[in-house]
């Protein structure tokens, strides 16, 4: 073999399937964890960001190259619910998408952030009986507040600067909208599912004020890059329990693995292929 | 780097350029050919075939994800003529797509069949007024009677058993048409654009008469699986010059590879790509 010929070990052929992620910003992490996993388990799949300009056009592609899976990113997670051809329950329930599945030209929305959150909060030993505040109105917090409903939380509170889409959240539940906490609020559980905390111009703002968090019980924070955020720090620090959005990314990444190959990796393996999509 | 690491030498990453190929039964030489250029000049494209059940949905994914370009084989060669917003004229010549280049959002037409047969004539020094007799009256016989006519023959029969579609591709351009050759036939240069030759069924088959093989002073084949068809091995043999299938296909998708990349890759590095993708 010549050495312009073995650096052709994943060389493609007419049977290679591939799967894509539709962003206005793709980021590498969706295409370096699946990449890594096809890798690992051997599997002929292909898996490559995409930044549309027209999504309806994109999803036409989807159906009719075909590609077998797409993951969904802003701003287009509410758009592909009228392209697609099912909308399963997960993203029913929150009337935003994260992935397509194309099942012989059928086009199958789903999302995974949400499951992935729920499937997060049924495995802690978290009272359901406490309260909770969820920083955020975006489709972040819609998929963080309809997995706490699933899970059994009855006391959320919506904490959001926007009345309008943090109203619309917390009154499609029943729960309590707020503009902001005070000092002397005490919700047992905090969620972050805003931006702050992410690395850039929010890498140390905090979603909750210092003594709301000092007396909270514990923590679940969506933001992924880094996944230490001020507010994981001063959890954790304090001896709480916390989850944070490198379990959320990951989780929701698995699901669409699996949905795309019929293949459930192991959690070792996810943690593996979550380690190396986030390196630089 | 762990071993599982060290297998991601081409990872996709989210500049990754894809290219594909659009055809009912797509093979692998594109496949390898674009895959292994990429590879050999460090370039970060991919090449991926697809078979699309939906033309017109697979072309809107081309401009919609976007996709830089496309191969576009049996059966859309016609259909992709309204799908696309430019012709260039080597697609118009012959009413025929083999390329589409995805500029910004516009999509241009072009056929590098027709380029490929054109330059390799342009390169022989076959006198221009030879007779030549052209086997077939499909797809690849419109772009070699065109490309005849480019290079200045002027004395050409098109030789089709099907009347319909051979004598609308000689009318087009005032040739002869005839629905076969007699033993007696002598035409100077022969030329085959049908499947005769090719690997399987028509394996042993010759395009023309063997009395007026043996009588011919030089050949071209377009059958390029394999490229030593009885056609070809009997022109040879004789010490006859030919030009055969292989030489169409690499220079075609030279073509190709240099509108998607803007590259013009070297005759050595084309001749290695091609016997790559060739090789099973």
């Amino acid at each position: 073999m010549s050495s312009s010929e073995s650096s052709h070990a994943r060389v493609l052929d007419r049977d290679t399937v591939l799967c894509v992620s539709l962003a206005a910003r793709p980021s590498n992490i969706g295409t370096r964890f699946h990449n890594y996993l096809y890798n690992a388990l051997g599997l002929n799949y292909v898996y490559k960001a995409f930044a549309p300009t027209d999504i309806a056009a994109a999803v036409a592609g989807i159906r009719g190259l075909p590609i077998r899976g797409a993951a969904v990113s802003m701003p287009y997670k509410e758009a592909v619910l009228e392209l697609v051809d099912v909308t399963e329950p997960s993203a029913a329930a929150i009337d935003s998408v994260n992935t397509i599945v194309n099942e012989a030209g059928v086009l199958h929305a789903y999302n995974t952030d949400f499951q992935a959150v729920a499937d997060l909060l049924a495995d802690t030993d978290f009272d359901r009986s406490w309260s909770v505040a969820v920083a955020g109105s975006g489709g972040m917090a819609k998929a963080v507040v309809a997995a706490l409903r699933e899970a059994g939380f009855s006391e959320v509170t919506v904490v959001a600067r926007n009345t309008q889409t943090g109203t619309d959240l917390a009154g499609r539940y029943g729960f309590a909208y707020r503009s902001a906490l005070a000092d002397d609020d005490r919700p047992d559980l905090l969620v972050n599912a805003t931006p702050m905390g992410m690395s850039g111009d929010a890498a140390e703002q905090l979603p909750f004020p210092t003594a709301v968090i000092e007396a909270a019980r514990a923590g679940f924070d969506v933001v992924a890059l880094p996944p230490d955020t001020p507010l994981v720090r001063a959890l954790r620090a304090a001896g709480k329990p916390v989850i944070s959005g490198d379990a959320v990314i990951a989780g929701q990444a698995a699901a669409q693995f699996a949905l795309y190959t019929g293949i459930t990796p192991s959690p070792e393996l996810v943690a593996e292929a979550s380690e190396y999509s986030r390196r630089s």
